[in-house]
């Protein structure tokens, strides 16, 4: 536990067309940590878009960042155009030098894979993306929250409150984990147990992962692309659809 | 279960110091409502800043909203200035006359409330607020979600996401529900059970009531005062911190 005389820096990457809860969700959680200081940095000062809609305004461009402490990577359908963006890999692999906890969300882990800082490394993501990871060398493991040294991955979008409860334990201890818990009031009650491919009813599996199938394909392709410049082979990695549950 | 063809226009009240989950998790789950329009109102196209500093964009100012269908009232701090301001609370009015359904998060019930629209009603808000429903005349419930009628209301923060996956069923059935589960992979793993005042550890529960006292104290003067516009007799309700896990 690290003593709360020492400043935190954390920051989040904003960026279009992320899922903006992998931020929010977070926030939430990191915004409340004390003896810290928490901005969201985007590649303008412009509002971006999330994939629903939702706008929201970084608080500083990429280039003002300090070294910070704790760099939470959001996912959503954006992370595509972040993949083959060098200026944003390169910012992402500089920080990382530096970094107590570099913390992905659903397929923010994608990014941080294309940045190669999964090599070798135990990740998880979305589940409907959890195939690609062997892309960036990483090894997949099917678990809502997993930790790999410094790294911390957390799996599809609102994983990012539990795997942010677990960051807030290792930078701030248990008891201020749960102050924030408490003040959240994350007692969850979902009315269905349909949030993983192993519970969902079929019917309902069947039709999310149709609605998925176009980004997931092109998902493919981009780590394929991305493998080759990693230099990864990835010429035995599966294609097309990952089979449900699969780690 | 109202059929897909019928458009649903869906709105969130943005307002200056919201705490920015009890918005962004409805909106994880309404956003992908089909057959729907989801925009968020603010009382000025600039952006807001949540209670700890994100900022968020208005899509429309509250003259440009349409009769809604979902009228989504979240809550935090800035709850203070609105349980006042006779603009909003007159907007709301209009709206919930015309509305399906009236959902609130957190202590947007107390905007809610001091607009009258919980007279009588079952309802709930976060844990440190709930004393405070009787001044609006509402009857308070300790449960996560609280369906009264066309109002439903989600309690603490987080709590938004279960309460939204509930007027999801009602609005487009159990199945859409499910898929919107699914995609957002809600199967949460909380790493404690810190989650409410009755099951947090005695020391973190103090620590997190002594933090609310001041704001707890304001929102009650500010109660009261809405208690005697409404008509409503608040001589009888208690003083001070609320009992904890008292309905």
């Amino acid at each position: 536990m690290i003593s709360q005389d020492n400043h935190l820096q954390i920051g989040s990457l904003l960026f279009e067309g992320l899922d903006q809860i992998d931020l929010t969700g977070p926030f939430e959680v990191f915004s409340r940590l004390p003896g810290s200081t928490y901005r969201v940095f985007g590649k303008t000062n412009t509002p971006v878009r999330d994939l629903r809609g939702l706008r929201l305004m970084p608080d500083a461009v990429l280039s003002e960042a300090p070294q910070l402490d704790l760099l939470h990577v959001p996912g959503g359908f954006g992370q595509e155009a972040l993949m083959e963006d060098q200026d944003v890999l390169a910012w992402i692999r500089d920080q990382a030098a530096g970094l107590r906890c570099l913390f992905s969300v659903c397929t923010g882990a994608l990014i941080c894979g294309a940045a190669g800082l999964l090599k070798g490394r135990r990740a998880t993501t979305h589940w409907a993306s959890m195939h690609l990871l062997p892309f960036f060398g990483a090894i997949p493991v099917d678990e809502r929250v997993v930790v790999d040294g410094n790294i911390v991955c957390a799996a599809g979008v609102t994983a990012g409150i539990d795997g942010a409860l677990r960051v807030a334990v290792d930078l701030r201890g248990t008891e201020v984990a749960q102050a924030i818990q408490l003040a959240l009031a994350y007692a969850p009650e979902p009315p269905f147990s349909s949030g993983t491919p192993q519970t969902a009813p079929p019917a309902v599996l069947e039709r999310v992962q149709g609605s998925y199938q176009a980004v997931t394909a092109q998902r493919e392709r981009t780590a394929r692309r991305v493998a080759k410049r990693l230099g990864i082979d990835s010429s035995r990695q599966p294609t097309g659809t990952p089979p449900i549950g699969a780690a």
